[in-house]
């Protein structure tokens, strides 16, 4: 049985310096590989390359860097050469072995790749030729297929035969020509007579996804139907491999930190212990935007400059309108990514969503408005101060905020690109320049009862 | 066999103004409980009671109700009598029973309780009574126990006879007294010998939980360790209960909203079609908090108002610094939360995180500082006034968003509260008042070679 906890961690270096292999090996033996992965996090390189080789020659080294987030891989196989990482590709699961492959820079995956026999190599190829992000890519090759004649213990003996699989939680029933004909949970296995046909217990016509269906959508239809494993097809009905529940799992963390990420302009391989150097060319281009969109507000702010000299005290309340409004732009934003990520919000429901939300925000505008209109009047002891402030409070924030918070990732799912992506910028962006046309042309307009 | 696709919404609500309850039924029998569950959003009241009666009849509300969002499940409710909603507890499987009674106001829910048969009042008050948020409140009863000295065919002979449970993987091995002593994948109990003893073929002191566990914490050992069931035990080590992998995606995708939600001050509840009312109530503390936090910026540019009436061009490139300054922080704000929340990041190597990302933040305020200097000096003709906004990009967006958007998450989770409670606000709201306390703190030190 492995031990889920957390190994020592001191403990291990201090082996890894002192002790021989196999001494460490019976430390972390029995230790689950999710584990195992974690201490690769914080050795330095020769501690890296000690532990890969105590793993790798007890043949453990693939079913733990696995576990790794896959941002950690490329360091780690960096520190390792060539033979040994062709030899850990032979020994992984399918569809670990592309993990590992994509882990490696270009030049170096064609000399690995060569090390490998042809028939992986071709298992490989063809998995690394679907596009990112569809199931293709994903899915591991290693399941169960046998053909609908086949009966309840016959099926049991080819388990028996087949020794470990990676997941085995439905039998699949294909036919002559592999076409995927139905599929048997092994609940039903257990409880069958011996001589019964998979074909007479079987679920006909399963949910199945295509090779090329994007990964976020085969996640939703596994979480929504509740699978264990959905069975991938190609455009013949063939079966080529599955995805289990723990990729879904993976794939919704996924798109999650994707969701939170686009929409302040951050890119995915942009980590917390990312390198600096990659991290800031990854978020450069989104400062640059950034920097257009300020100066779209401070474009609009020149433009009443000459309000403002009359009546400095105007500048103290810009921040107010401005970072007011940009937040509820930003939780109008969330609310509407977050639906349209679930599954909860569709363009034919759009409009109902768009009034909802800038019905909300009118509410807080006027609230926040009659607050903020008080404190400033009295502070300044000018009650239009107040009314010009509140006004622009309910432009901005109420129908400013509400609206593009709304709008932009609608418009953005529409144009086919990620609804989050940049949201959060441009709707600050509109906010602050909106924020400062409201609060400024309104001032302009009273500047009589200003100054 | 379900069908599992969408089911046409118009002919559905034809069919329900014109049809009888049977034709609907036939209509929509065949399809998946989550695609039904899916009709019931768009519905209008009278709709929704005949739907519920369709479903109620054939006995397919109790399934069909747990596949909604719980947001949208009291409104639903609302519109059912006592008695029915009575019966349709009875009906649900422990845990969906509990998430029904959960969705009842108070008052109505001690009615519907006392409609219950004294077992399933006792099954369902003693889940309620766990904390929300806790696994003891979301685990299911239906499991399938043995003791040790049952055999293959035994434990075979005990699946066929109780018939359909909701999930089925594991099968758990107690002891006399109940205590938990080991699971057997239900593949080992496929090729087992049928006269081999359970304890023979179990995986002893498996991996578990007790009642009191986070969620959260439950679905990340479910997610690490890639298991399809977590079997709950009490204090004593007897099995209460076990939650499933589909528990724990649901889990996942709710914590990921959280995250996102929590960051701009959202709460949980406040969904993209939950009634104005309620959203506005949800929102106002969090804009109030903003209004805060924005009375800081505007007190600190109060204190130049001097420097900004000698100088009234520099109000022009206020939006600038503080904007590009707050979405540093956001940015870096979410690195870290995301971080925190995928269990990349503890306090051990919080020093590493916080220096690399001011360093992030300062490479890419060095970069933008360069370009809106060169853009602001020429546009003003002053070189002087370029090298002031280049100084307060540094501090703000260099210094002080990677410094706050790296500690305040972390000073959260510190303080036990969650790393992203508000957390875009605050440090949106900090780099707002700095950049505005360094561009015109630099301005009124520099001031003479602006003029």
């Amino acid at each position: 049985m492995m031990k889920p906890a957390p190994i020592d961690y001191d403990t291990v270096r201090e082996m890894l310096r002192t002790a021989t292999p196999d001494r460490v090996l019976r430390f972390i033996g029995k230790s689950h590989p999710a584990d195992i992965a974690l201490l690769f996090k914080g050795l330095d390189q020769a501690e890296v390359r000690q532990l890969f080789d105590v793993l790798f020659s007890s043949r453990r080294a693939a079913k733990t860097l696995k576990e790794l987030p896959p941002e950690l891989l490329p360091d780690i196989l960096a520190l390792i050469d060539d033979d040994k990482v062709g030899r850990l590709i032979v020994r992984a699961d399918p569809d670990d072995a592309v993990t590992f492959i994509d882990s490696l820079p270009d030049e170096r995956r064609e000399r690995v790749m060569a090390l490998l026999d042809p028939e992986r190599q071709a298992a490989v190829r063809e998995i690394i030729n679907y596009p990112d992000g569809t199931v293709g890519r994903l899915m591991t090759t290693d399941f169960m297929a046998l053909p609908p004649d086949a009966t309840a213990q016959g099926a049991i003996d080819k388990i028996r035969e087949r020794g470990e699989l990676e997941s085995f939680f439905y039998l699949y029933v294909v036919d002559d020509d592999g076409k995927l004909t139905g599929v048997v949970p092994i609940r039903n296995l257990v409880i069958a007579p011996p001589a019964r046909k998979l074909s007479e217990m079987m679920i006909a016509d399963p949910i199945k996804a295509d090779v090329f269906m994007d990964q976020e959508d085969a996640a939703r239809l596994v979480a929504k139907y509740e699978l264990l494993a959905l069975p991938i097809v190609d455009e013949g009905g063939r079966l080529e491999g599955i995805i289990t529940v723990d990729d879904v799992i993976d794939i919704i963390k996924e798109e999650s930190t994707e969701d939170m990420y686009k929409m302040v302009g951050l890119a995915e391989e942009d980590r917390v212990f990312t390198p600096v150097a990659r991290s800031v060319k990854m978020r450069l281009p989104w400062t640059i935007l950034n920097l257009l969109t300020a100066s779209l507000a401070a474009s609009i702010v020149g433009l009443f400059e000459g309000t403002l000299h009359e009546i400095i005290a105007l500048v103290t309340f810009m921040p107010v309108v401005a970072g007011v409004g940009g937040n509820g732009a930003t939780q109008t934003a969330t609310v509407i990514i977050r639906a349209i990520a679930l599954g909860e919000l569709e363009f034919s429901s759009a409009w109902k969503a768009i009034v909802k939300q800038v019905s909300v925000n009118i509410c807080i505008a006027i609230a926040a408005g009659v607050m903020i209109a008080v404190a400033a009047g009295l502070w300044k002891s000018n009650a239009y101060l107040g009314l010009v402030l509140a006004g622009a409070m309910l432009l901005n924030l109420g129908l400013m905020a509400g609206f593009a918070g709304a709008v932009i990732p609608l418009l953005l799912k529409a144009m086919k690109l990620d609804p989050a992506l940049g949201s959060g910028i441009i709707v600050t962006g509109l906010t602050d320049a909106f924020g400062f046309l409201s609060f400024l042309g309104l001032a302009t307009i009273f500047r009589a009862y200003l100054v």
